[in-house]
């Protein structure tokens, strides 16, 4: 929309699934998808069954435009799943929109996928020579035809059989006749949590902040390698294959992705990044007069980063909460006149100050200069530049689009290099010890984007291409 | 829409095909599917291949809703298929809007079908137990996926296996990377024709007026059990399996369901209608002072009446155009008091007249009687009823909808009844015989629904059911 | 839509007024307007009252898109009227849509028209230098202004004062609290009629079948200078102004634009018209074959063609009628294969045949040409055309539009130079005389788009531009 | 849309005005437009002038909504004035949306409004008399009617006239063939600035972070009784009538409605609301562990709050930035049940504290108490409810929206009675002393709805109702 001031990394989606006996399952659906829509804008949609057959509805959109009333009220039944969707592929969009349902001899199946297989490409090519017709590029097809496929007395033995196959990130809900079941890789990669609903039921959730919309209480963790069954038994947890050692949870969940709200390994996010600030206060102080946040993920750094440094907190710039909902750009002539869309500066909280600017990260840098501009021309004497996280100089093959290689700023530039381009007085990013010890771990996060150190091998060529031929 | 006056047998779709090497295919796709608009008004699409990839967009809606420029637009290459579809079967008529397209082992594949499978619930079935899983319930899915399991060298080998496995009534045309095929089922049930484009290349259509829509000179009919190649060689004809004795082509067709300016079976549908309302005359003679048609599609029989009978032919009804396009309908209060949306009488040309009125066919016999009662109430002395078929007593199961057994008004009622009905004066058919001399032809019609003898066998329940559990 | 098939006059509205005490009156306004339709299809609107207040509702499309059941079910009174609006002014077209609606110190009024006023743009300057702002370029604004400021102690007085003053074509429905008022100028251009709707109250309407379509019986004209009252009491008719002598009844009415089913001036327009055609037969004979109309207008008086002339009568074109919903045409280059999307020919009804061509008019000339080569494609032997009006060489003032003198193909052609200009093999015009024979009157109708002479005088510059400027 | 968490005051509108001789006029007003869109969110409108003609563009919907760039691209010129809105009336404001366009005698002419006439009704009522017809309930259509009547050599004189007349609240923008003008009532009710745009030109704007946004410069208050004129001369200042002593700003723009970024009557808006929690913090402190705000607009008033009392800051309540674009609320079941959209809790910062928590105003008192229920059931051990304003006792009859005094919860209640609904364990407002200290100012603001002493006679029966009749 406004590449001038977008430049974080962008999430693929969002899961919910719900068994809810005494309610409007289709609804609930609806509410954990609208506490997920930070996670996917681009469509939606939601898989309902009811014992005996399975209705679904998706459509491009944000949550609220996809379904109205009458939507919901024609997909019925006790047992549901929901997906919302970033992508970056425009036009297939429509089609490549999840819950992805088909039926098989065992009968219908829906999944919704948050994550990326690495091996899909190999997958899917053996299952077009096996005689299957896809009609998608999707991995979620991909995943659906496999289950499909495998035998098996039970479900959980044919998804079992599939985990065993699939290499990479995916943190799942499937939908059966009769049950919800919440499966994630055993890296961890994505984060998908489970909890009891106050009117008997269970919920599943990509983030804990949707299961508390639904009322959620006893909420835990769905564990790497877990099948978790949510259906008119008690939950039922198996544990289908065995976790990494180390586990490789996505550490830009902790710094971005999530809503502050969350708890995900069993810390709070908004405290996370509040240690995210304390660290960087203390690794890469700043003789300054008052520490702004860049809203709206970066507020709770910014308030670490001022308990921990003694200068005061306030509000520097203001966030136009309508952009993103427009397609309509300054030209270029406009922009050289400052005609600024997304940010507006609070000059006075920050004329003739020292100002710290903390921002969560710097993807491809093209946000962080027009920002620090901006704060210039209000009247900061200077700007110092913190980021709550190191150097971004590797690409994600697990879900998250931060780009090639070749986008990233710091790939092949010092921050000193990076520094002069954003033209602030001084940059300085939280070291991968200090962002290791704000999220109290030696291990058990991906740290690839800052280091290459993939947690599993990656082809880059067949994981970026490949399924891409044929069908456009 | 309006159940009062709308009463014929209901086709099911309309199929387009297009090789043309120095043209803008997509847009000639849209041409051709706009000639056939009137065999289907839910939904339409196209599929385009460029020798390499191949791209889709379909919706609900008519042909001129479904397609704008821009998505004309980005549809591009010089092979298409199209389909514009009627469904009965509402809230899931998306999901099933073809051409159907998947990726295959072999490459892309897309296909557009008018007609029905009888045997498609078993087929589907086989495949589920292949460990197959199917996002749909349509038999178009059941095709494809068959051909993408089939072995053989050539795509024309791997049609040749399925059209040994499918029963029923399939007119086809499907879109691989760098061609387009015409099949058509051995009994011939639905037409195809194919025809030469004047800029080079070769398309194919349900009927010959969307092949002079786009130019074509040169139009031959597919032939019952053949497989017509479309691409950059010559058109190729390949006699893929032996054509039935007799055949079975569906004689609702030259009634009903084809625009007048078709040619099928060698003969000109406008004038075999004349000839059927000649050989009503003959058959079922008439004491009246003018001919009526029930316009559009009776129009030819009633010029064919006049002018056997030596009577005048005149208008009697104004239709309104506009009908079919709202939902909003007279309450019964209204049209107690004669609000009536779709016909008008021209009184003049019926008052103290004795009429004859002359229409294509009675399904469930809800029309005939409003349409008697217009006439009388405008001053016609005596109304005649002359129907260009004979009564409809069973079922189609080859893709043509007219309900079932007990919706059909002539199931179990006699002549007679039904004449008191529709309280006409008299109320006659046009014999079986006189219909087949109409045609032309002792055979080689399908006659299943005015006899119940249908060309292959059957099973009620099986065809009616089965695709429905599961995914609704 | 498609210029190269579309040379027909084209009507600026159709209007409908309403007075139901027992019914749903928005949804009869709803049913009047739809039988109405192809009076104008850019705009519609529907204005009801109760007794207390007025409500509106109106939208650029077609009746069918502008109204749904919700809308409909917000319109509650038993007064309404309704406009359906055609309009060559693109943009500005929901700011001009009408019923235009006021509120007056005499209470709220609306009003909604069909014709032209050649005073208007000096009326306008008048009210604006009485300090009135005006809030469109409509004259219907015009109207109700002037309407608002007129003193007199009814609305009738207000009604006949305004009269005084009005120049041109009006064919008005009004809206006030608790009546609808139909108005019809002196001269009776346009029609108007009223009857009694069979569950009580009244209905007028610009044609006769929309009053069927509600099933009004004792049907009457509004005459020339007269108020209709529809309202509690009996229907009042007031004649406000002396009719003009001669009158002014446009005689395009009667040739192409009421529905076949309107009696018009104590005649049957579909029996004019076929009268028209037996005039045509009588004047200009042809040695032909065949006699075919161009579909949907001219059908009845190819009818009396054949009838008067003995030769047989068939069709000849088939019209797609679907046109006129798409916006997408044939390239150039499409367009000369013979990439035809309104009419194709049935060949086999006159290959190697002598044809006559039927039809109602010749306006800008660029339809013919085209049609004619159609025939002669189909193997026609020779083509006559045959038109049921005289040669049209002057520009209408009064409310249709045959754009100016510079576009009329006969305003500086001779006959012969036309024929040769659509290829004809002959080509004959009705007399004027011819014409006035079959619509039975020597005098009594507007003739000057054929002749010049225009029954008031009309400033061609004033007329045209004037109320453009300021407001865009 | 969701009643339980939204408890504001309603603002109005929001105007823009732009004169831009080298510049793109409808694209900058339609930036400025979107910084506004806070003020407003029912419809949206532009109107552009070049010199001779004028144009407008207006819809129901959000900015983004209502402007695509090919609507922009037909608003040419270099004079603009854009208004967005906000309205309780439901269907009737497609027709009420703004600007407000008609032509006069002395050229084309559109007015945009925030504010309200209190003496709306009377004038309405003379113009009905004087014979003008009204097409709407606007105050808005008084306005621009009576400046078509005023006499006067030029605009500027008329709008002098206009505003001995009118009575009440504007902040006007107005637009003629080659002029903007800024006018602001001479109590100062509601904002107006005017600023340099940096590439020649001005714009006027409701708050001056719209004018930052465009890059202004030399901003300045369009000062109470003034008329700015923006056109190709410099800015010229008119003092048209004399401003009221005391003035009677708006209190709430300070409070609540106007962007953080706002200055206004020479102060920071974020640093008025410090204060206001600062001069909070002095007057009601709180025994207790964390303050948070009810975001977003406390945000300002909790830091000084906490910087105040020393107590640390922090984040309590995550907000769901997609809530106001759904109509699907919870069922009551799902709502006992917890299910919450806007807010979820960041349960580890609140967890066994006592809490501060800042709001800005209670109206209706429905929001306040399930925040309170939220903080509890998330472990707060005690939350202190602490507001930036008064008790509303009395309503707004200047263009804000905070119901009839049956409304306010603090008509008839005790702060303690309060405290007991909203269950909180202390509730404090701060006085009426203290935010005057906080605005630094003793008079010139309005405190009516804290005081119901109004700056000017309200009847309220006249201005509530009045010019409901007549037009629905």
């Amino acid at each position: 929309m406004n590449p001038v001031y977008d430049d974080q990394p962008r999430e693929e989606c969002g899961v919910i699934g719900v068994f809810a006996p005494n309610e409007d399952v289709a609804r609930m659906a609806f509410f954990g998808l609208f506490a997920l829509q930070h996670r996917g804008q681009e469509a939606a949609g939601i898989a309902v069954a009811d014992g005996q057959g399975m209705s679904i509805y998706k459509n491009v959109g944000l949550v609220s435009q996809v379904f109205r009333q009458s939507t919901l009220d024609e997909l019925r039944g006790h047992f549901a799943i929901g997906h919302t969707r970033y992508s970056t592929t425009g036009s297939s969009s429509a089609r490549n929109a999840q819950p992805f349902m088909i039926e098989t001899v065992h009968g219908p199946l829906a999944l919704a996928h948050n994550g990326n297989l690495v091996n899909s490409a190999a997958l899917r090519e053996e299952l077009l020579e096996q005689g299957v017709g896809m009609t998608s590029s999707s991995d979620s097809e991909v995943m659906t035809m496999m289950l499909a496929r495998n035998g098996g007395a039970a479900w959980e033995e044919r998804i079992k059989h599939a985990m065993e196959r699939w290499q990479g990130a995916y943190s799942l809900v499937l939908l059966t006749r009769d049950c919800v079941y919440a499966v994630r890789d055993p890296w961890g990669f994505r984060p998908l949590s489970v909890g009891l609903l106050p009117g008997g039921g269970y919920a599943a959730a990509s983030e804990t902040g949707a299961l508390r919309t639904l009322g959620c209480r006893a909420i835990r963790e769905v564990k790497p390698g877990e099948i978790v069954t949510l259906s008119n038994k008690a939950l039922v947890v198996t544990q289908a294959i065995q976790p990494m050692q180390p586990l490789a949870r996505c550490v830009f969940e902790m710094i971005y992705f999530s809503r502050p709200d969350a708890v995900w390994g069993g810390k709070s996010v908004h405290q996370v990044r509040q240690n995210l600030g304390r660290e960087l206060a203390r690794e890469c102080p700043a003789e300054a007069d008052v520490v702004i946040p860049v809203p709206d993920s970066s507020v709770p750094a910014a308030i670490g980063y001022a308990a921990e440094s003694g200068l005061p907190y306030n509000d520097g710039f203001v966030k136009n909460r309508y952009v993103g909902r427009t397609f309509i750009e300054p030209t270029d002539s406009l922009r050289k006149r400052g005609v600024a869309l997304k940010f507006n500066v609070i000059n006075e909280n920050v004329l003739n100050k020292r100002v710290v600017m903390i921002d969560d990260s710097i993807v491809r840098g093209n946000t962080t200069g027009p920002l620090v501009k901006l704060l210039k021309d209000a009247g900061a004497d200077e700007v110092h530049v913190r980021i709550t996280c190191p150097p971004i100089t590797h690409p994600c093959f697990m879900g998250v689009d931060i780009g090639t290689r070749a986008d990233l700023i710091a790939h092949q530039r010092t921050v000193e290099e990076i520094r002069k381009h954003v033209r602030a007085d001084s940059l300085a990013y939280l070291s991968l010890d200090g962002m290791m010890r704000a999220v109290e771990s030696a291990d058990g996060y991906c740290r690839a984007c800052f280091t290459g150190e993939y947690p599993l091998p990656v082809d880059v060529e067949t994981t970026k291409t490949g399924f891409e031929k044929g069908i456009k």
